[in-house]
């Protein structure tokens, strides 16, 4: 089962070979979310089965319903972008920008998936797949937007998710690329004043 | 076949009502284009069929022959960027940034669909979706990474890669939002001098 190399969407593509299930924690836990993100993100909700999901992470259909109980709550885990924005959220406006960019890369390399990517893997007809994208914007753009200083914050937070969701998709497509091979740190000081620039404009326009 | 709402990749999501074939110009002709982008983002090369493109774009498989001949020659149209770069990269390096905002939600309108955003739907199974992202970066990101003055043009062009697709993603994704009803111009003063902090760096890092 590790001969598969998916890497989106929440895979960043270095850590295919982790979701044999089993050898990371939580007993498979962590597999079962990878897998049922690319699911939810994919097929409409009708045709998601928890065998489906259960074969691509490496477990038992068993051990889901352990874990998440039903099909519903399993989804409902995967459509929180919650704990993503709590993390990402974490700092006051002056800081924000860079602090964006280091959890984003952060959280990437511990959970072995991007934290919002998945929503845009939502686009596409309309079902189910709408309650992510609602989620996404109730749960991080609409919160980014409150802490935004200055005119217009809706729109310049739809921008900034934007950016966000950009440079995941940067970091996937050039995993093995320059982006692939640069220091969060240099990351951070080429990306976070683009950031910035729509955190803290210094003109509002 | 208008009661689908498909919006990506390609279509924007506003003229979904236009995939019918024979009302749109060239006999069909984008909507084989449109319907073939989706297939190859999201499908193997190898269970991607003519028919099924056909079937999508509502046209007859005969009239994919007779525009493109084959489906290689159907994948060698869907996977060239080169028209799409020609468009965006049309500015010198300090006016790029404006540029490559108006030029986006220009194309977007006239064709349709975003230039750029299929390639972020092949992240996926390592296969002849590989061209695509193989392509995106000879065409479009190599070709921009040329033309920027100052250290570092290679990461800089992949993250101003990213900061493309991710405005593309929050047009689609904010369709209905307040980045869907902001004015060409308003989005160009906002996201402008963001891509230009990374054409024309006042500090290279």
């Amino acid at each position: 089962m590790n001969g598969q190399t998916d890497h989106i969407p929440g895979g960043t593509g270095e850590g295919g070979g982790t979701t044999g299930g089993g050898a990371d924690t939580g007993t498979g836990r962590q597999a079962i979310l990878r897998a049922a993100r690319r699911a939810f993100a994919f097929r409409p909700y009708a045709e998601v089965t928890l065998r489906a999901i259960a074969a691509e992470a490496g477990v038992s259909p068993s051990l889901i319903v352990k874990h998440f109980g039903t099909k519903e709550r399993l989804f409902n885990a995967v459509a929180d972008f919650g704990p993503a924005a709590d993390a990402l959220l974490a700092a006051p406006p002056a800081s924000l920008g860079r602090h964006l960019v280091l959890a984003l890369l952060s959280s990437r390399r511990e959970q072995q998936s991007d934290p919002l990517l998945r929503v845009v893997f939502s686009l596409g007809k309309d079902d189910e797949r709408t309650l992510l994208r609602e989620r996404f914007d109730a749960q991080f753009t609409q919160r980014l937007a409150a802490l935004l200083p200055g005119a217009g914050p809706g729109l310049r937070a739809e921008l900034i998710a934007g950016q966000l969701l950009g440079l995941g998709v940067t970091l996937s497509l050039y995993r093995t690329g320059e982006a692939g091979r640069a220091t969060d740190e240099h990351l951070a000081d080429l990306y976070a004043p683009v950031l910035q620039h729509l955190i803290t404009p210094a003109d509002p326009v």
